[in-house]
């Protein structure tokens, strides 16, 4: 399981203060809690804040250096916005989040990806997310195409399915293990499938419920990957005994500690 | 969902001594709390209690009629014990647990499950427990024949794809889930897929986290029954929100009540 911290968003309260202050200490405890919960990768995300994105964006990236030197993910509807960070970064491997894939975003982000770490492919085109999951299939595969004909490794490619709120869209949770299940066997050795887990539970009660049970349904259809939160410590342990039940990991008695060392945390 | 209540079992040493005392109080009590956690048939065990293991069943079916007229499933693995007991019990509906595929048991078991309600079908005949997918599709499609060829009504036909304690066979899990997946779409509709819960987290610690994590895996693979504690409500709850994800129920923020409002709970 690939952990991208999800808490480094400008959409959170204190990481908008912290940007437009340039408060690091702010940043860096976000980051450092993160990663001690299990993160692998630290998604960074401005949000809604003003200024110059691009300045935005480096300054969360020296935070993140400061603290480790684990990869960072660089999140953004915006293609020129990624086209100008995504450069600048140095010392610590990049991932791209996102492109979709439509031909001219495809072409402008998979050869940046290719030179500096790995990138995300929204399984969605011009159409927006779609309902159905041969489009979601569609959209993978083409996204898949692009991604190994650029030179981008396996290992650094990640495809993103879309999961939906659950409450505006019911279909999707099983849609979205559906269209994992055959986008699984289009590749040997497969992509990496990833899900911005919290979105299935946006403006749901019961949040961490949904997202933990969601999480455990999808791992057995295939993902290895989620942006989460890494310090809901029920949600990560809910991801580690998935992992056991689908022997990724071995079981144990202590496979929880046995899994934390691993981590180093 | 159709839980069926694990609790009324002999291996447990307070329904142990209360057969042996011919309490009914005790049990009463505790076919009380499964019925109030949201059983929806009570699986009655004798476990290893010595005497008359007819007369050790149908005590255990008297406490439950005095306190539900909710279905019973008589669980032993000796049809000859099942032949006698099953059609002295009246007035309420019983599912037998269980038949192997073994031609010889469900020619003995089927026809009196057509007659008094329904019947749970081990996928494993006489070679025991398969290691493999294929010879648990074999043995549930054997078993699905018989089945429908002697009238049993598809909604009181279970198949129970046999989980055995991840920390023995780590495959397990997997295997499970890959066989509902494919006698899933052997019949429309389908029959029930039925597991013994609490064996895949057997001698384990972190029972009730393991159990609740398989349980949402496995409603995303096809299960919608499962013999297991109700009392434990993290594990009822995961279970819910996991059908809530499959559209199996709507979500609403009160989901929850919702369920146990139709439950009558």
């Amino acid at each position: 399981m690939i952990i991208f911290g999800e808490r480094v968003n400008g959409m959170y309260r204190d990481v908008r203060a912290a940007i437009k202050k340039r408060d690091k200490d702010v940043i860096k405890r976000i980051v450092k809690e993160q990663i001690d919960g299990g993160v692998d990768v630290t998604d960074i995300n401005i949000g809604p804040v003003r200024g110059d994105p691009v300045d935005n964006f480096l300054f969360l990236v020296d935070c993140c250096r400061e603290v480790t030197d684990k990869p960072v993910s660089i999140d953004s509807a915006k293609p020129a916005v990624i086209e100008k960070v995504v450069p600048k970064i140095e010392g610590l491997k990049v991932i791209i989040n996102s492109t979709t894939a439509e031909p001219e975003v495809m072409d402008r982000l998979v050869p940046i990806a290719a030179e500096k770490g790995g990138i995300i492919g929204l399984t969605m085109d011009k159409g927006g997310v779609p309902a159905s999951v041969e489009k979601r299939v569609e959209c993978g595969a083409n996204f898949l195409m692009k991604a190994l004909e650029s030179g981008v490794p396996i290992e650094d490619t990640y495809i993103d399915t879309i999961i939906l709120p659950v409450n505006v869209a019911p279909k999707g949770p099983g849609n979205v293990m559906e269209a994992i299940g055959q986008l699984k066997m289009v590749t040997a050795p497969p992509p990496h499938f990833i899900l911005g887990l919290s979105n299935v539970s946006q403006k749901c009660l019961q949040n961490s419920l949904l997202n933990r049970t969601y999480l455990a349904m999808a791992i057995s259809a295939g993902l290895d990957a989620a942006i989460m939160d890494a310090t809901d410590r029920e949600l990560v342990e809910a991801a580690v005994t998935a992992e056991v039940l689908m022997e990724k990991h071995l079981y144990s008695d202590d496979y929880l500690k046995a899994w934390r060392m691993q981590k180093g945390i």
